[in-house]
């Protein structure tokens, strides 16, 4: 008897079946994984831009709209996809037909706009896979307690492909972008940036969160909690399909992870900003009084480091928080100026952060002081430090950015050669 | 106890939805139903142009593409809509949701892509009613035996309502479109003509497959079948929407008429071409030989003449089909010459069929002798004439068509004042 088909979840974002070329190619792709032998389902995300039109026209209608109504609207660019993507492979021969979240059902909490997966009833998609059809799912989408569409919030498809790879038990998710897998930097910045060929999971994560967006972050907590090997790769790329794809990158546990570098990339986001708080008491409560007020208007405090003031009564305080909040944040601050007994607020926009991230990490010494070394021989200032198990994080000028990720990456001899 | 209150089933077609503008003006008109004290379901079609989008997708990708899947695909544009309207109505204060087709459910055949409703729950809408929700229901679809998206065929959005005020035991069932009721004849050709205050569901039918393309054919059928009482009005007409519709144009049993026009109405097309079959031998079977083929073909025959020819032993025959349908006439005729044996073909596009329209005329004599004369008054040779229990229509060269509409108009007396 023959052992069990390999089973693949290939996972399609919006800039890969932005139009019928790529929708065509998408199916081109699915073929080649069937004619191999595989069993494959399918998940698309809606055609590129069909996503910002309709919620628009919500936001347009009403500011507070329904997240019920959102979801039937928005919902429906990956309905679309998931039809086509059918219509394209039966085209080429290859059984197929599309699933909304309803009709497995994929099923989520009421949380409606962005909800989070409940339970994926594999079954019937598994007993199409046996009759050799390629279900081809609607992603970002399932169904609520309420029976109403609901969906899983932007980049939800990447998290709709790792639940449909645990429920069928698959044995690699694919998820196909327009990058060609994880570097250990941008390669805008460092053109000799490398693939990495495995990237564990808590690696994964910290890269996604600080500035590498290729898969999002739902979608990997899921992929490690569930144990599932996540592969990502091009859609884009090697497009003479009777080529095959290069590998991609693998995002899987630690332990499959042999030969692991003590840092596996370094990381950048501009997206952050500074908020300098000079002078304030030093007294027990005072961190509370300020962190707290940011906390209830929805203000996410990253880094965070007390300083010595110049007399020893008082003190100062440098957090960072998302450049987008900046302004809500120094009205936050401005009101409860008396209470916390503040006597100034410096807040500064110019700012990146930059992290070397590794799990190797954990076993090795010396790592935050390679990147301390690397960076003032370059004479970049360091303005806040903070650490993790498995990564170093420094906020510096954001003019120094590139400078900063080059030398690093040489540094970590991460450099290909 | 208060009586029941009045139930309205409000459906608007693709121009009345096409933008945002459009959309928050059919939440007004609906609330001002629901404000009137009428217990209210709406039914929507897609936004104009975006349902063409979809077919065009389908089409391009496979010719003869997956009907399922097309209609997955074709049915978000209904969905869409629904979503948006029920967020304007709550962004107005109506309490609102909208429903797909198997949320509700409305049950279809498996006739994908064009399926007939086979029967609508309509507990679940009445339950949204009676707790003062206005339903807002995506037209055009159902779910199928197969628990998948059906959609009822171009238009179907009517045939939607008409089923849904049947299953919710409407007071009335109203279409806004882009015109304000039935007219006598076309506007545009007789600048006389009037708007009917009622017309019967037979009379209908006829104006609206002869050339009035107000209501779909299929949804007058239904509303027939059903006794639903239909109102065609415009959603475009006083749009200062505290001055209330201007009433339309009632579809309604023949009994509710009670002073009956002879002739109700008057109707043209130019969809039609004309077909000799000349000298072919005049024994019995010859039609059988003509038609069967046509009808294997899929060519549907309108109006059918024999003329005896000029020897005894052969004969003429002159029917009518749809101009789309010429090409394929020809060919399918010219395959069965021989068999048929006849000796020449003669095709005329350039021909217009225009019908005189009334039940009236079941009491009356003389409404066909009245068309000739006039016709004849103008000089217009009639090429071939049918008659039905209510409706005379005959085959005139195109060139006549304005003409010959506007003396029958007169002639029956329909000229507004």
């Amino acid at each position: 008897m023959a052992d069990r088909k390999t089973r693949i979840v290939m996972k399609f974002g919006g800039t890969s079946v932005a139009d019928l070329d790529r929708i065509r190619n998408v199916a081109a792709r699915v073929k080649r994984e069937v004619a191999a032998g595989n069993e494959v389902a399918v998940v698309v995300s809606a055609m590129a831009g069909v996503t910002n039109q309709l919620v628009k026209y919500c936001q347009d209608l009403s500011p507070l709209h329904d997240q019920r109504e959102y979801d039937a609207v928005v919902a429906t660019g990956e309905q679309v996809t998931s039809g086509l993507t059918a219509i394209a492979l039966q085209e080429i021969g290859v059984s197929a037909r599309s699933y909304q979240g309803w009709q497995i059902p994929l099923r989520t909490d009421d949380q409606h706009g962005k909800a989070r997966i409940e339970s994926v009833d594999g079954a019937t998609l598994i007993a199409a896979m046996q009759a050799s059809i390629v279900p081809v799912v609607a992603g970002f989408q399932g169904v609520g307690p309420d029976d109403r569409v609901a969906t899983l919030g932007r980049g939800g498809s990447d998290t709709s492909a790792v639940a449909l790879a645990a429920a069928l038990k698959a044995d690699r998710c694919d998820i196909y972008t327009d990058v060609d897998g994880i570097y250990t930097t941008d390669p805008r910045v460092v053109p000799k940036a490398r693939k990495i060929a495995r990237v564990a999971y808590e690696e994964m994560l910290e890269l996604a969160s600080v500035g590498a967006k290729v898969l999002q972050t739902r979608s990997v907590e899921l992929a490690m909690k569930m144990r599932v090997r996540v592969q990502v790769l091009s859609s884009f790329a090697s497009d003479n399909i009777l080529g095959g794809d290069l590998p991609g990158s693998l995002v899987v546990d630690e332990d499959e992870i042999v030969e692991q570098e003590i840092v596996s990339g370094i990381a950048y986001s501009r997206d952050e900003a500074k908020i300098t708080v000079r002078h304030i008491p030093d007294r027990p409560g005072v961190a509370a009084a300020i962190f707290g007020p940011l906390s209830a208007a929805g203000v996410n405090v990253d880094m965070i480091v007390q300083n010595i003031g110049a007399d020893t009564s008082s003190t100062d305080l440098t957090f960072t928080i998302g450049k987008t909040d900046l302004p809500r944040a120094k009205a936050v601050l401005g009101e409860h100026q008396e209470k916390i007994g503040f006597a100034e607020l410096v807040a500064d926009a110019d700012v990146a952060k930059i992290s070397v991230v590794g799990v190797g990490m954990r076993s090795h010494a010396g790592v935050a002081n390679t990147m301390f070394t690397a960076l003032a021989a370059k004479g970049i200032n360091i303005q806040v430090i903070s650490t993790s198990e498995i990564k170093v994080s420094v906020l510096i000028g954001a003019d120094y950015t590139e400078l900063a990720v080059r030398a690093l990456h040489t540094a970590y001899g991460l450099d290909a050669a």
